[in-house]
């Protein structure tokens, strides 16, 4: 098993995405193909216990895509970048599956125009991952790849998500719920609507409309959203998550007593704030995609690159991309045996 | 000035809103009609001071609309509602605002049909006002009363919520943001991208696309969403609301050593708590009908009902009702004088 890593790409690029590259061969025992300027990554592991794994490095000084990048840009003006390298490699089968902590949209595009969808995925998903706020891991697909969208697109994002997680994120029978506003099946625009007539004739765990007051809850494992929305309820788990965190510490820093007593209850704080942690769950998969493609989260440090490494292997070795295939070829398998209906 | 109460809806009704009425009655110094079963009426009053307001009953025993109820039955089966018969005294001049804590469904209904819309405004919406997370009250308009928009409605939402914004919550200038899944002006669907340019010509603050990541933190104080947008968004603020006060709870519940600390932590953590309140900053209003609703939380108690009514004296006496009318008649001083164009 070879995962390729994008080293050029991230907040915290090359030095935190290489520490946690070389962590997470050591500990899922992989071997990994380090994507970047060869110098730069040479340096870095110099510090590092590099000889515990397995590492190859494939040089590349194009200049690396940023956040202010236009996603085309990674057909073009960066066809040389760490994040185009490694869409080829990937494409090339040089490795078995690639991270990168960069600009989700170039990764999306480069992964749809290189890599390429699985024959018969009408659209690829990008499947968010949320920290168990109650209980397990929650997805929201998409999370923002696809503004437009169609209610079977819709249900070949919960297909493709329960398959996700249930082999990978190791959720039984997980519930998938449709983002609404309000509960009852006519609720909503005539989008989500006819979606949830149609998801009805699906076999797999639909526990209906799902309203934002319930998700943080854990009403569902996994939201379906067209992109638009579930952008907006990623970002604004985000946000709360960043909120919150803000205020716990503002909370133990406004005087002596404060601070004597954020000791006693400082290993409760901490567990709170490692249930909002992003970064110990993986990164972002892109579901339709013919090879696994992982989207580590821009602010990764090393310890997120690793978990995403593990999330990786685990995605390549599930066979859910045969998974996908067939389903792609034949939805029909996917649905309910008609006496059911 | 004279408030008409629908004492009968609500999860709390009608105890503690006749209670929150008189309160509210006293504190603001306003009249108030107390619409409802009037034996109930006056057997809630009978243990409150209520020698000290003007208090009118109206009388009526139809029964109390639910949550569960149909929004057209406020028209139909439960015409003699107390919801029903408060809209009507209200169209009829009766009194000069209405709150309600019933069926936001069936009170936007009855809102549009019995008091109607004031004349030219195409589209009324839900205004709801959250919590001053990051400083001020924040606005989110529309949170739910209309999922199909047109970019001339939500800009119409953003004229009529900055009015209320600066005339009836006193925030100064406030900032208008458009919901979208991105900062950038091409970034969303062909709806929010038609939005951002025709909110350019408008003479608001108008502060460009706001992701979900930092609302919480106050990036606008004005949030214009379509309905089905807005309802998410809001209701996944209630959701990480209740998450945050039960996690908290649970912190000071898990051993005698937390809860000691707990007794010095206390003003901090109830000032958090207090933050995330929402019954402190009044109700939902209905912006666009022709005389002040004012949308209670269902689960408003007394104080929540007593706020309630300051703003909807204020909401009354502001003139706001009368601007909204004269930009319906004419949205082009509403713009930016063509040379800063």
């Amino acid at each position: 098993m070879k995962i390729i890593i994008d080293c050029m790409s991230g907040d915290n690029a090359p030095d935190e995405i290489i520490k946690g590259a070389l962590e997470g061969a050591i500990e899922s025992n992989v071997d990994i193909v380090l994507v970047g300027n060869e110098i730069i990554i040479k340096n870095v592991l110099r510090e590092l216990p590099a000889e515990k794994a397995n590492i190859e490095i494939y040089h590349t000084d194009g200049e690396p895509l940023t956040m202010e990048d236009e996603p085309s840009s990674v057909m073009r003006e960066k066809k040389d970048s760490s994040m185009a390298v490694s869409l080829r490699l990937l494409a090339d089968g040089a490795g078995h599956a690639l991270i990168s902590a960069g600009n989700t949209g170039a990764l999306f595009t480069g992964s749809t125009l290189i890599v390429k969808r699985i024959k018969g995925i009408r659209r690829a998903a990008l499947g968010a991952i949320l920290p168990p706020f109650a209980g397990n891991p929650m997805m929201i697909a998409d999370a923002g790849a696809n503004t437009d969208v169609t209610p079977e697109n819709l249900c070949e994002f919960a297909v493709m998500s329960k398959l996700f997680m249930e082999k990978v994120m190791h959720v039984e029978n997980p519930r998938v719920g449709l983002i609404n506003n309000g509960a009852e099946e006519h609720k909503g625009t005539e989008l989500y609507r006819n979606t949830h007539a149609m998801m009805k004739e699906y076999d797999f765990n639909f526990v209906g409309n799902v309203e934002g007051r319930d998700f943080p809850m854990g009403a569902c494992d996994i939201l379906v959203c067209d992109g638009f929305t579930g952008n907006v309820v990623l970002k604004l788990c985000e946000g709360f998550g960043q909120f919150m965190k803000s205020k716990l510490n503002g909370i133990f820093k406004t005087g002596i007593v404060s601070r004597a007593s954020a000791l006693l209850v400082l290993p409760q704080i901490n567990k709170l704030r490692d249930t909002m942690d992003y970064h110990k769950y993986g990164g972002a998969p892109f579901l339709g995609i013919s090879r696994p493609v992982i989207k580590a989260h821009g602010s990764s440090k090393a310890n997120s690159i690793k978990c995403c490494i593990a999330q990786a292997k685990e995605y390549a070795l599930s066979g859910i991309i045969q998974e996908y295939a067939k389903m792609a070829a034949n939805p029909e398998a996917y649905k309910k045996a008609s006496e059911d209906n």
